[in-house]
């Protein structure tokens, strides 16, 4: 596994490309409605935050969305839903090509999301713990009516702070169990993950969300990684001590969230199970895909109402995705 | 995977040593006590099938049993969990060896459970089918008293109807699942399990047992294979619309019959996990083995007294295991 070190612990590459587009502009890319273009893959949990929080300020007009199949080979995601293989706006086959052209000997990995530059066809960044607070905090001018807070100055230390251990314990974590290279490895992150879970189950069973009592960008990070738990992290990452069908606060909290506007309904199961299982070939070496889990209970009630909170803060939930960016019928929690 | 034929389906290769041990000796091998050693391995279901029936029927004092460890390679199963690593009373490592005794060009599989000839080293039968009926109804004349009728006369046909679609849709299903050879193939051998799981949870919503009100042959044969679900089917042969403790009927049933003097006591969870997950390299290539579930569940209460049955019909439960065939302490469902 070219993932894992010596001691055999997966250790992710964070050398990302962190220019920053901001309203100032200071790093040569300034906001500016229809310049750039988001790519994502659905099945991603890390393309996912930027899906949702895109969606959730309504900045569907101003900042389009590629969207790259679920599976890609050493050479990168491509552009294979799109008719004839290429993305209608940047004309490519591959992302690849985009970090090609900015940096012709780039050598790092090719990752979603990444923001790319449509007059150049560059890419901007692919850092993407910084895209969605700037997305926040930089657009905000493009923001829709009623966009909620994601990330409001008062409670940003609180955020950070829980964004550090879900990244590390969880988001991360899971990857660390799965991509571990030694049975040691692989159980130090197995423990670490599920003691952070009963951890966060225990917050959550007093409080709706996080961070105060409005969805904040800390409720986005460990929604995505929720999302794939039992479909993909259970299973094929080893991360069985129980699903998160067993954990019933964490469970709560996540229908709730998949169940709010902006969060659900940009989950793709199938293309979330057909990613990890077809592209880790050196843990599932046979290509299969799981044809489970039972999906059903994703719509059911979750009673989290009665903690109170304000989903949306003084804002509102964002309309209905636009019509081109609707999952596919069948790949979402119909049961 | 050198399983699968080219359709992608999983073939077990059914062509067994079916020579007998009867009462009469027609095969030349009489039923003897302390003649012969059932050979086995925890982790294996069709072995544990004879360890438990060997229990329920008080047969100890008159068929010993040796015990291979979880692990083997392709020379078969080894006898590494022994003080130097040889079976006491066969004196050989390898269960191999007992095979080549009898058929020195023996070219098919070398499996678990075998029963072999003390005086002469030889492999009697590797039959597993056979070989629990035989010990229920050939070595009647050593059952303990109290032993129950496992296969009685009158109950036969059911028993056998039921045995046939446990042994094609769940048994060997959960195998044609995890070693399909195409997606296809997976999905069917998926379908089958789970639609045949449904109708086994209907039918004993009803009753406490799968045949009579007690238990037979056929729960031996359901429970082994329910034993390993969660612990090794549900991940590592991707059986995962549901674990088995999302199933209430049968995770009942399972753990009633695991609370059962002569079953649960039989489960070692440490080597199963550890035979499916390092063995099978070509699904499995870390041979990480998981560090779930969490099998504290298996010894809460089941609630199937209400459904009646007499467990050992006219008969009684087995006393404690034998100090030397008790399984490791922090292998069982401690939780």
């Amino acid at each position: 596994m070219a993932y894992a070190n010596p001691t055999g612990e997966f250790t992710r590459d964070q050398r990302y490309i962190t220019t920053r587009i901001t309203a100032d502009g200071r790093d040569g890319y300034p906001v500016e409605p229809g310049r750039y273009r988001l790519v994502v893959a659905r099945a991603c949990p890390w393309a996912n935050r930027a899906i949702i929080v895109r969606r959730l300020l309504g900045l569907e007009d101003v900042l389009s969305q590629g969207i790259a199949g679920p599976t890609h080979d050493v050479r990168s995601w491509t552009f294979d839903l799109d008719p004839g293989g290429r993305d209608p706006v940047l004309g490519i086959e591959r992302l690849q090509e985009a970090y090609f052209k900015r940096f012709p000997a780039y050598e790092k990995g090719i990752t979603v999301p990444a923001i790319v530059d449509v007059p150049t066809g560059q890419v901007v960044t692919n850092d993407f713990a910084q895209i969605t607070i700037d997305l926040s905090l930089e657009w905000t001018r493009y923001h829709r009516d009623g966009a909620p807070k994601l990330y409001p100055e008062e409670l940003r230390d609180q955020i950070d702070k829980v964004n550090r251990v879900v990244f590390t314990d969880v988001n991360n974590g899971v990857y660390r169990a799965g991509f571990a290279g030694s049975q040691e490895a692989y159980e130090k992150a197995y423990g670490k993950l599920f003691d952070r879970l009963d951890g966060l189950s225990d917050l959550l069973s007093g409080q709706r969300y996080l961070v105060g009592d409005t969805i904040t960008e800390a409720d986005v990070r460990l929604f995505t990684t929720l999302a794939r738990f039992d479909a993909a992290y259970h299973g094929h990452f080893k991360c069985n001590r129980s699903k998160l069908t067993e954990m019933p606060v964490l469970w709560a909290y996540a229908r709730d969230l998949f169940q709010t506007p902006g969060f659900g309904d940009t989950i793709d199961f199938a293309d979330i199970k057909k990613h990890y299982y077809v592209v880790h070939k050196d843990i599932n070496p046979t290509q299969i895909v799981p044809a489970g889990p039972d999906l059903s209970g994703w719509l059911t009630e979750h009673g989290r109402e009665k903690l109170g909170g304000r989903p949306f803060g003084d804002g509102t939930p964002p309309p209905p995705p636009r019509p081109g960016e609707v999952v596919p019928a069948g790949h979402g929690a119909t049961g």
